[in-house]
């Protein structure tokens, strides 16, 4: 058998209808992940799509990590987990983003980053963006310059990029 | 400068007090994660302990995705996520386990896994084994064969290896 010449990623999403509530239309991912060349083939592609030279990946609780410690791991440089409130041990900084009702809020640790150190964040989707504003305002916190930003999917109906104008946002599927 | 001969991963945790409450001392992973070559040494580490032909890797939410998908790529494989109650889309078992008060809940997609299947579990760390334990069950449930369960550090204390009697268990660090 000869080796699929061009993998389209988007075969190995499933839709799920009405998760995690009524009228949403869910974009599975973990068909891709359990297909070892597929998933091999997305943090390759990830890592051609990161600008320049970069210090560090950051990424965004859970689903992000999975994307981003690969890429580290792959670029030989480390990782930074942004995480949910009150998960990181340390001394933190924090932001909130509005979700549909109320308010989350993320960390990272204060001494994640040299001040002027150049990175990556990787989150899998990218829906309204909220999230992903959040995460580029703690690295700016940390004096860090945020020189690419990554997503595996793109939802592109609800406007996530205008939230991030100005950061170099790259997706290896829209929708 | 030359390459240190033994990077001694232990060097690269840190000891938080009293988190998440009084009287723990809790093992921060972060200042590993941040370093690229310690990092990939632990990856690389892990690859070496995985037991025999594999065919995905298992890991557990959320910090367990952050070595088990950068395993799974480093071996070109797949990876399975096992998340907490209520997270994965589609059709799961789920499997409970005890905490200090009250119990959680673990969950994997019921086509994740194809029958007789060698995979390998991946956590960050092994306290009282309470949540790989049901990591394994869930594997076991899907019809895979536990080939070889790896943490990086083991609370040694805790007696975590117990409850995982009959399985191949490594960890790179031991307190």
């Amino acid at each position: 058998m000869s080796r699929r010449r061009a993998l389209r990623l988007e075969d190995r999403i499933r839709e799920v209808p009405d998760f995690p509530k009524k009228g949403i239309l869910f974009r599975d991912i973990t068909p891709l992940l359990m297909d070892g060349e597929a998933f091999g083939e997305c943090v390759g592609r990830m890592a051609g799509l990161v600008r320049g030279k970069v210090d560090t990946v950051l990424s965004i609780e859970s689903r992000g990590f999975i994307f981003g410690s690969a890429l580290a791991n792959r670029l030989g440089i480390g990782f930074i987990p942004i995480r949910k409130q009150g998960k990181l041990p340390h001394k933190t900084y924090r932001m909130e983003y509005e979700l549909e009702y109320g308010t989350a809020a993320v960390e990272i640790h204060r001494d994640a980053l040299k001040k002027g150190a150049r990175v990556v964040i990787v989150d899998d989707v990218l829906a309204t963006g909220g999230t992903m504003k959040a995460a580029v305002q703690l690295a700016r916190k940390c004096g860090a310059r945020v020189t690419s930003i990554l997503f595996l999917i793109e939802l592109a109906a609800l406007g996530g990029r205008r939230k991030l104008r100005g950061y170099p946002v790259s997706t290896l599927i829209t929708y």
